[in-house]
């Protein structure tokens, strides 16, 4: 990013995985600035993803910026875990506000991923965006497949896959004999289609979903009725 | 809903007001009994409350529920709340279980709030989603008027309006000299269409918002391209 404009970060001090589009109201926020160059400058917050977006907003930014980016997110994105996630939160929170936003994750949750072929389609999906803009009220959810021998095929633009998690809790039991539960889960995808995140994913390609914040489903708007 | 059948209440301990779908996975979750009636049974969590429609599921329920019902709400779900709410995240979450779910919001968020209106039409909406289903993927957000001296108008079904908060932190200094800020915000509706959720609540009715958990901006899948 730097070699593409002024980058301001704000970072969470805690691991926000699973923390999606939550906000922090029952406790106070701090903003501390830790790291500082020219063309950059580096902030931590104890909030969430999205708490950050707001407080960059508030008490950091003196103007909007050109463009917000939330990752590279260690793990997928695509289809259903858009919904947990709080990589994508802070780019939906930021598309609310109107400033175009890109969430970038890597399909890979091993500590040691490889992430050098990223670099590039990055650099070509931010530069056209910074330049063209973003259609009103669409950001975009990036994902790379996890780097294989074979090269990335190119860029889809795609639909989000219907899949989802299936919980699988892992039951133990404390040394005063109570249960407690440890979440965890595999993934399902059912989704056949051949136009979805997952499906691109698949083949090797890196999928671009142009995503917004309506959950209305429209067609059946007019269906229902109580 | 004890009216209409076999009730089991998965509750936080925690206020999880803005939780939005998260979950927990850096900490052990604990689900406990701690009411059982004829009909009725209710447990209660330390996670959130995506996290209780998925214990619920994984260690209270031994078949899948005909019904995940999630309020009543103390404050509005509507527009762009959804977003930000642990009421319609736990409706999500069944939702992408393929389990028929209701969310209900009253949109009143004073302590001493009068829910007498609200009844006959949760009953309405209820028996008819228990007797008749809902389409696949769909899940209903639905919010009722604040009481007032006329009589709620009818139930209407309706889309999300784009509408958002802006953020408004107050900002403090704590004993050591250092900074803090409380999240607080405003509500702006600048979405003008008749056929909105915000629109039929501000005319009196009972909106009902058909949803689902497809982030796509479809409109712009065929059009960009990097």
């Amino acid at each position: 990013m730097r070699e593409l404009g002024e980058v301001i970060v704000v970072s969470t001090d805690q691991p926000m995985s699973g923390m999606s589009h939550a906000v922090t109201i029952q406790t106070p926020l701090r903003i501390n600035l830790i790291r500082q160059e020219e063309g950059f400058r580096e902030y931590r917050t104890n909030g969430t993803p999205v708490d950050a977006v707001k407080l960059a907003k508030h008490s950091v930014l003196d103007k909007k910026p050109d463009l917000v980016v939330s990752g590279i997110n260690h793990g997928s994105n695509a289809s259903i875990n858009i919904i947990y996630s709080g990589t994508m939160a802070a780019v939906l929170e930021a598309c609310i506000d109107g400033i175009p936003a890109i969430g970038f994750s890597l399909c890979d949750y091993y500590p040691d991923a490889d992430f050098s072929h990223v670099h590039a389609f990055l650099e070509r999906i931010t530069a056209k965006v910074i330049k063209q803009g973003l259609p009103k009220g669409v950001a975009l959810n990036v994902n790379f497949p996890k780097k294989s021998e074979e090269a990335v095929k190119g860029i889809k633009v795609v639909r989000q896959a219907e899949a989802r998690w299936v919980e699988d809790f892992e039951e133990r039991t404390d040394p005063y004999r109570r249960k407690y539960y440890w979440m965890g889960g595999h993934f399902v995808n059912g989704d056949e289609r051949e136009d979805t995140d997952e499906k691109a994913l698949h083949d090797n390609y890196v999928s671009v979903v142009p995503v917004n914040v309506d959950f209305t489903a429209h067609e059946h708007v007019n269906s229902l009725n109580f």
